[in-house]
């Protein structure tokens, strides 16, 4: 086992908490920060370490940021109050947020000017492999960046890609797959409902297709929640109108026609405008249905 | 092993010179007929039946029709020497190309109105496995058609989906899968290139993306392709136009919007228009590209 190092986790939603109990299990010494006081108080309960991020800033090693977006990672790093100026010369931040590869970029550069080690490291996986400590990490910094990371990515993934020296290049990475995911879960809810106007039944379309030339990973792990009726998010169908925008400007910026995934956006748009945005983003094929004037699972 | 049967494999393309291949390795009796008389004199050199399909049509138990579409199947059993005229009572006929369900249903039914057993029967899993005798079927008919076609199903297929007893439900299954399948490819075609605009190599691309979220089994098998920069035809672009044209066709008959499939075809539809219809599928990649200004792998 590393040495116990000085954690803390900024962000308690379910990826942020199953990141900071897998460090905690790893021995080390974890601050869970997070604007609800009950998610604080009830990881300090597990054994999370008590306190004020204030007040303990300047003994952390490692601060993970496993908040929504860039504004929020900028706002923990630079805001008032920001992290940055209180954390020790060589301390690591993990940025795990999906953000655009150029605000990664960015934010290294101003951390680097306080002596701040950054780690462009989006995550992938979800909350049950957070939980377990067995996310993937798509990782990009500086030697001494991952160096001073290990310890927590050690505790909290089972595979690193190490994306190389310039942060951003992890971000990138994590734009492409979110791409293929959303492009994927829009696909998935139009193959199923299509195959209900010809006759297919949800559960034979995951019976086949699954072990078709036609599955993904997005298929095998989504259609499920639509078989059995269950839209309970695990990742909510407004995760993609942030994600797949993300992709789009980095497209536009870089003059690169995108028709699928401005496609697959207006789908979400249409999910979350019609008031389904926190659910499972399975709920897309609800879309679809509505549409098609077709009766899915566990629906009246 | 089933007691050997006479089949005739019509169309001896990749798929159908392994399915015709796979039958006779079973211990059948098997002519293999195609409009190419030398592919039909080199299967005979393998061991296939001399003879002429309008002589021997009489004999047959079964006879496979693997070629393009829902012409060519028509006009192989009800054309001017159509087979089913020929065909004795009780053989079985297996259609494999890719149609519309409707059309199954439709072929199924004159069949039926001279005691000939008709099996809706796509198939999928390219031509290695066509070769190997490792095929999916997507199969649907009566059960005395299924009862016929089972020596033949065994010897072509690992996996065969009963899909119930109405010609048309096996061709909906390969609808859904086709639609599934030609989005993926155009989405990993678009993911990879918009990856190249962020910094992603196509190398790297493949070695992270097939291990995370944004994976398929398209991705696994088409990029390859792409980063090897080898675009020998295993399914060409142009099987979109069609497969793709199946799935809008029963849509809209549906009034079903499909806007991802419509999308993913207009990208098959610019990469034909552009010379590269006969390419791999995974050439629409250069469509995007060429759209964006960047080099793909092994171009010049």
């Amino acid at each position: 086992m590393a040495d116990p190092v000085d954690v803390a986790v900024i962000g308690l939603g379910s990826m942020g908490l199953g990141i900071a109990r897998s460090v905690l299990r790893a021995g080390h010494r974890v601050l869970g920060v997070d604007i609800d006081r009950a998610r604080v108080d009830a990881f300090i309960a597990e054994g999370g370490r008590e306190g004020d991020l204030r007040d303990v800033a300047g003994d952390l090693d490692a601060a993970v940021i496993v908040v929504v977006n860039a504004a929020q990672t900028e706002h923990v790093l630079f805001g008032p109050d920001g992290l940055v100026a209180k954390l020790k010369q060589g301390a690591v931040v993990l940025a795990c947020a999906t953000v655009e590869p150029a605000f990664a970029g960015a934010m290294a550069e101003r951390c680097a000017e306080t002596g701040i080690l950054y780690l462009d490291s989006p995550i992938s996986g979800g909350s049950i492999k957070a939980e377990a400590g067995t996310l993937s990490v798509m990782a990009a910094g500086s030697a001494d960046a991952f160096s001073a990371a290990d310890p927590v990515l050690e505790a909290m993934s089972e595979t690193v890609f190490r994306l190389g020296d310039k942060a951003g290049a992890g971000s990138a990475m994590k734009a492409v797959n979110q791409l293929l995911a959303g492009v994927h879960c829009a696909a998935m809810a139009e193959a199923l409902t299509f195959g209900m106007t010809q006759g297919v039944e949800p559960k034979a379309f995951l019976e086949v297709i699954s072990k078709c030339a036609g599955t993904s990973w997005i298929l095998e792990n989504r259609a499920p929640h639509i078989v059995a009726g269950d839209y309970d998010p695990r990742s909510a169908v407004d995760i993609w109108l942030k994600d797949l925008g993300i992709v789009l400007d980095a497209a536009k910026a870089a003059k690169f026609s995108a028709p699928l995934t401005a496609t697959a956006l207006q789908q979400f748009l249409a999910a979350s405008g019609s008031g389904l945005g926190g659910e499972d983003d399975s709920a897309v094929a609800k879309v679809y249905a509505r549409n098609a004037g077709l009766t899915l699972p566990g629906e009246a």
